[in-house]
């Protein structure tokens, strides 16, 4: 992959330079009816829209540094072919999922894809306080359906393998995770920064030794357990949503790693907001109704992920492990349904324990979350910030003892009736 | 890599074709004072030995099919291009274990190495009933040197993750075990045999849920959990023994995968070697004094590796995992040597459930053992046989709950006394 050619897109410069490609003239238009919007507001990346007398398109272009940092953090141009790669497998195992792709340009790093609209980011709708039909199921869905076919229960073992090299390729970004998410909340790193009133409550689990182990047995996991194509970034930020259609975008984290990851770290993002309504409430208790409507959705998506998950075990395990020949083949069909239970078993301890990981990191390492970041009045934040990182800590610790999702809803909703500070 | 100019090595035709290697010359003498030997006795290879004027080396040449079973199997020549790599890094990581290397040839699969004399294969002089001091100790440290060096505990991360996509290449060697040792002893695969007389207790095992659960468990944590580099084929026939030095050769099947696996591969053997016994005894009893200095050379591997991967732990831990930062540099060293304890615990559990999976397929998939093949009395061997069957699905399913090596090793006595036919 060469970068010698490679130059960050500019809306002036747009339509001169990917005005001769078919693929977005079909969509957008004669270049001469373009407007390029620039648009993005993540931590990495630049995202163009453009507007054409045909329709619109995203452009969305890697920078080689950190947009967030600057270029003081430089950050590989192939993230961009890593995402690629990564949208065009999640696409052909949930279909619909994820913005249909209309052109990739490696050496410019960019992609063009489908213009999402009228959807918003969810995170953005969650502040709002705006409910979205079949939310949790959608992505509950595009979990199993995602992490299922992407594993050696499905695929062809050589095809894995040969994928699994591939994004082993992503080690920028993996190591952004295995920094920020695993290791430096935990200590004082240099990046990290919370709000002031969090310094007791932080200090007592800097202190913690089993949370520390936890978070580096949690980042073995992450690092080392490749069980399965990841999203690796799939938080609120990452879906977007409309009135009757739910998307995900943005998988330029994809590496190869333990199931539970995905799924913890989205729960972990509907926790928090949970957590932070209080702060967006229009008068005290406001919120109320729409906190347990965002914790129906946490257990619609481990609900959802654990039923598409055995239909695809029963219906789908054409992969090299737990096969057909040593179960259902010799007449114990049973012996397959105990260790799908086994394994739903492991994928759900590891789901709490990288939950409770990323509630911690999004409250006290470098990437927070607008639900709290917005929340202007610095008691109120850390008040929030706080019950967060109580229920963050007894998942992390505790993963292996909850008895189902209830438990878990039960343990959150008795802490937001809690003051920690 | 190209195969178009391979061609397989014949003793009459390897001067010729490898006289003008400076490195061979250099240890071997003039080409005119060869004298050739095939030697190989292995399932997969060609192993020859030139003897000349001025000393000794091995050549070892990848056939493009299984030894074993013949043109009917083919098998890419490129395991040579992983054995080399392998071999580099176990020298680095364990100075001395493996043979010095003098040549590498990518196109002709063939690695030319150190002649080790008077050395013999471990399996053999265990059938012999011989011992040899430090086995268990050396290959402990081996154990514990190559795959704590080869992990996230040690390596630069990046470099880990361009290691594990090279090895995850050698797809056809890891298909060889995930099928011989993992699933092949639970059904009637075409390439089983077993002796006759094991018949119902084969049929027990194909029908216990239990073990077939922990085989795939076992199974997806090899296939998936890429800890380290592991040598992939640590069994008793290849390591070469000397009344006083104990090298570890055939890294062929090296792959990312899990510590316990070469570890628990190797005990496995041991075990087996100790059921054995009886068979190859003078006379009745005769190998009782024997049998336990087998045990006593299993104990000593795991009391080494154990203290070894514990001094590399305190001296060594400059990986992404478990960082200072988090433990020693914030006071809490002893949290280091809680998260040591919790990760040696995992290691030990992988170690048995690999051991007990080891212990089965030896018996009744492809590829046997000499220590049980040679027993010619068909219901000696048999007895032999069902004990280490039977050992082994104790340690793949209670894998969980065996507390330390004093208690593996009683239960291997236990049934030792006892005749399940």
């Amino acid at each position: 992959m060469s970068d010698e050619s490679y130059e960050a897109l500019r809306p002036d410069t747009l339509a001169e330079r990917l005005g001769a490609i078919d693929a977005i003239r079909k969509r957008v238009g004669d270049p001469a009816s373009w407007q390029v919007r620039e648009v993005g507001d993540g931590n990495l990346n630049l995202v163009f829209i453009i507007d054409g007398a045909a329709g619109s398109v995203i452009v969305k272009q890697a920078l080689p540094y950190v947009r967030l940092v600057g270029e003081a953090w430089p950050l590989p141009l192939r993230r961009a072919f890593f995402e690629y790669n990564a949208l065009v497998r999640q696409a052909a195992r949930d279909p619909g999922a994820v913005p249909e792709l209309f052109h990739f340009d490696e050496a410019q790093a960019m992609v063009v894809m489908e213009f999402l609209s009228p959807h918003v980011i969810l995170r953005k709708s969650l502040m709002e306080g705006r409910r979205h039909p079949d939310l949790g199921a959608v992505l509950g869905r595009f979990c199993a359906r995602t992490l299922f076919r992407g594993s050696d229960l499905s695929m062809k073992t050589a095809q894995r393998k040969a994928d699994l090299a591939l994004f082993a390729g992503n080690v920028e970004l993996c190591d952004i995770t295995e920094n920020l998410v695993f290791s430096d909340p935990y200590f004082a790193a240099e990046m990290n920064h919370h709000t002031p009133g969090l310094d007791p409550i932080v200090a007592r689990l800097r202190a913690d030794i089993d949370l520390k182990i936890a978070a580096q047995h949690m980042k073995a996991a992450f690092a080392n357990n490749a069980e399965t194509l990841l999203h690796g970034d799939l938080h609120t930020g990452s879906v977007m949503v409309s009135d009757s259609e739910t998307r995900v975008i943005d998988p330029e984290f994809a590496t190869y790693g333990p199931m539970g990851f995905d799924i913890g770290m989205l729960i972990a993002n509907f926790l928090m907001a949970y957590y932070a309504q209080p702060g967006h409430a229009e008068a005290p208790g406001a919120r109320a109704d729409y906190q347990e409507w965002i914790l129906s959705v946490v257990d619609e998506i481990w609900a959802t992920f654990s039923d598409e998950f055995t239909r695809l075990w029963r219906s789908e395990r054409t992969g090299i492990l737990y096969q057909a020949s040593l179960f259902e083949d010799q007449g114990h069909g049973f012996g397959a349904e105990q260790a799908r239970i086994e394994r739903l078993a492991a994928i759900w301890r590891d789901t709490l324990g990288f939950c409770g990981i990323e509630m911690h990191r999004r409250t006290l390492s470098l990437a927070h979350i607008a639900e709290y970041d917005q929340i202007a009045d610095e008691a109120s934040r850390a008040a929030c910030e706080a019950r967060g990182l109580v229920l963050g800590r007894a998942l992390a610790v505790g993963r292996a003892n909850f008895n189902g999702m209830a438990e878990v809803l039960g343990l959150a909703r008795q802490i937001n009736g809690e003051d920690y500070l």
